[in-house]
């Protein structure tokens, strides 16, 4: 059931040498060659990301959001790991796709094309431009691409306008009646800030360097998200912060908490800044209440605040993601502060992820489980699911451990 | 685990009897009771939705869909079972809700509201016009009153106009890459204009009779969406009915496919129409075995055309709706054709569906169970469950056995 199980005592030197060896061994033998031989397409470029349980190609058409997130794996491993240059062309086959096939009407990011690039859908938010950017920058730094270098910039700037200029991003839900903002293009924002500045330097965007953007988008989550009366981080809030006590409004997700608290204890980490890494330490201890589940194990999708009903069907699943992000989060506020809690959870949703999730016969991890494990579907992608969560948690894990061995 | 189940014998006029009364029992005593109670606004008008297990309104919002639905239970309900007061009262404040808060700029209507009636969310299509008709022409039955009976063409009229006039909608994909046409303004269109025949006389809707509307649909769906060659009822079809071979293509929704036939067989019926008849008798055959969970009985929310992974995530889930419109589907059937291979099939998913869903300490259906039948969330209704599917499978099976008594 548990493979390697034994070996996760991350409080231990013989232990971390194992985790790191188990994370390697699954980027470097397991995932990246799954998506290389599956998912690229070497004929007309780019990623499918539409795959079977073996691999199969079940849906042709391209997400553009994993052709800028599957640059940014390839390229990051490039960066990083070794110089395969296998990995370089297959970053460049989605650079040039995305540069041939990825903007709309006025540059604007679509949200999937065909195989061979025409329009399907194009969406009013722009996460194609942030990890549009990601990757660009990843690809600028592993090929000296200048033109990449200016890209990621310009993706990242037109990200910052349409998540955050007043009014340029049609509502969802009526502005007048409801004003509402959401965490996540703040979070993304600084993911994407750090992946350029690692990347490129700390370069200006939209009027400010990285750096100032980080502090801008986590000064607006602590203040406007962070509720310490209800130990919680909202998704959605009033323009002031206001709790907006409809199904929408009260719905947590934990995955994406857990992210964000991963996102600033790695900025805290780089600056060596305390108040940071203490920011996210707390998200990380209120989110993994709320969102670890006592009876079956695992994250769940979905909480509401008040513990009523959620409406979204999935709820009570068990996404890979999240999984992924709260590997991250907890391994990390372990290596920054030793506190055995954080070896624990980190071993509790290490062991059930590796038990519950991967394929041992055709390789990858499975996305969706039913609340208790079981599988749900035998994809191993589609348009929300790649080559990015998983490759990026065994990346930054293994290389976590290596620093601390 | 299954009351009543010795009951159900439809071959039997016993059986027949018993299985009315507990139809008859379910909708008066249990269903109708439960949202007059709870979901019924008396100070603001018109209905909440969003019910937790034991009725308490977790979400004050209020879905435009269900204002239509609403107003057509109490109203066919007043028009068909008898002339209660509480009834007429409940549709009135449904349709007068919907005069004063339901329509946008232009007149097309919300899709949600705040309780008071400000507006949240316009969306692209317009079932929230099929409702308002179906609402207005029940209620213009009971109540004499004029101007709804002008509405319920109204909105007809637009809802036809906003479905079918070309590039009146925008399309979700890009309608040059990937022309794409949906099953369901179709089957909307006969259920609605069916509602406006039997309330308002055979009327005039954009250009044409509600009779003429109907064959111009059954003949499109017909023609375009019902697939020999593959046993199968399509969802979404290319415009001269191509199979789409990505996700949204080849996603079969076996719950609406059983919807559609019994539209179908209760318009051949009205007629004698075997041909119609034998449509409807088709579908449900080749949906039913695409549908019907053997493993764990129920039927799934979703299924690929060719056996392929689906990409949305409650497919395996057991809606309460697809199982209401299974037990009147294949109950028509049987009264239609004496066949008793639809006799053993109203009896599985009656008692699939009576065993699972109901909720015997505070009443009605949840609404959402795992595949083998465990409750996923307690709800009692959301912007997508009120009173509607639950109310109209057991008003019309209970008429539909006394009728064959």
């Amino acid at each position: 059931m548990m493979p390697g199980n034994e070996l996760v005592d991350v409080t231990t030197q013989e232990g971390r040498s194992a985790l790191a060896e188990q994370y390697r061994q699954a980027l470097l033998s397991d995932v990246i060659p799954f998506w290389l031989r599956n998912g690229w397409d070497r004929e007309q470029g780019g990623y499918f990301t539409a795959l079977d349980r073996d691999g199969t190609v079940i849906d042709t058409d391209k997400s553009i959001w994993f052709q800028g997130r599957g640059v940014w794996t390839f390229a990051t491993l490039y960066n990083t790991v070794e110089k395969n240059p296998e990995w370089l062309d297959a970053a460049r086959s989605g650079v040039e796709f995305l540069r041939r096939h990825g903007g709309g009407p006025g540059g604007k990011l679509y949200f999937t094309v065909t195989r061979d690039g025409r329009p399907l859908r194009m969406r009013r938010y722009v996460y194609s431009e942030a990890f549009a950017a990601i990757g660009n920058a990843a690809y600028a730094r592993a090929s000296g691409d200048a033109r990449a270098a200016d890209d990621a910039v310009s993706f990242f700037a037109a990200y910052l306008s349409h998540s955050f200029d007043a009014g340029r991003m049609p509502p969802k839900v009526d502005a007048l009646t409801r004003p509402m903002m959401s965490i996540g293009p703040l979070m993304i924002g600084i993911a994407t800030a750090q992946e350029l500045r690692v990347n490129l330097g700390d370069v200006v965007a939209k009027g400010q360097t990285c750096t100032a953007w980080i502090d801008w988008a986590i000064e607006r989550i602590e203040r406007l998200f962070v509720k310490p009366e209800y130990e919680a981080v909202m998704e959605v809030v009033g323009p002031s912060g206001e709790i907006i006590d409809h199904f929408d409004g009260r719905q947590l997700n934990p995955g994406h908490a857990l992210e964000a608290a991963w996102f600033i204890m790695h900025e805290g980490k780089l600056r060596s800044d305390r108040r940071l890494i203490r920011l996210g330490l707390t998200i990380l201890d209120w989110m993994w209440k709320r969102g670890w589940d006592e009876e079956f194990g695992g994250i769940f999708y979905f909480r509401d605040l008040r513990g009523l009903p959620v409406q979204e069907y999935w709820h009570d699943m068990k996404f890979w993601w999240p999984h992924c992000e709260a590997v991250i989060a907890t391994l990390l506020a372990w290596t920054l502060t030793g506190d055995e809690k954080y070896a624990r959870w980190h071993r509790q949703v290490h062991d059930w992820s590796f038990a519950h999730f991967p394929d041992p016969e055709f390789g990858e991890w499975y996305g969706y489980l039913h609340r208790d494990g079981r599988v749900s579907t035998r994809l191993k992608g589609n348009m929300w699911k790649g080559p990015f969560h998983l490759p990026r948690m065994l990346w930054y894990c293994w290389r976590l451990l290596e620093e601390s061995k």
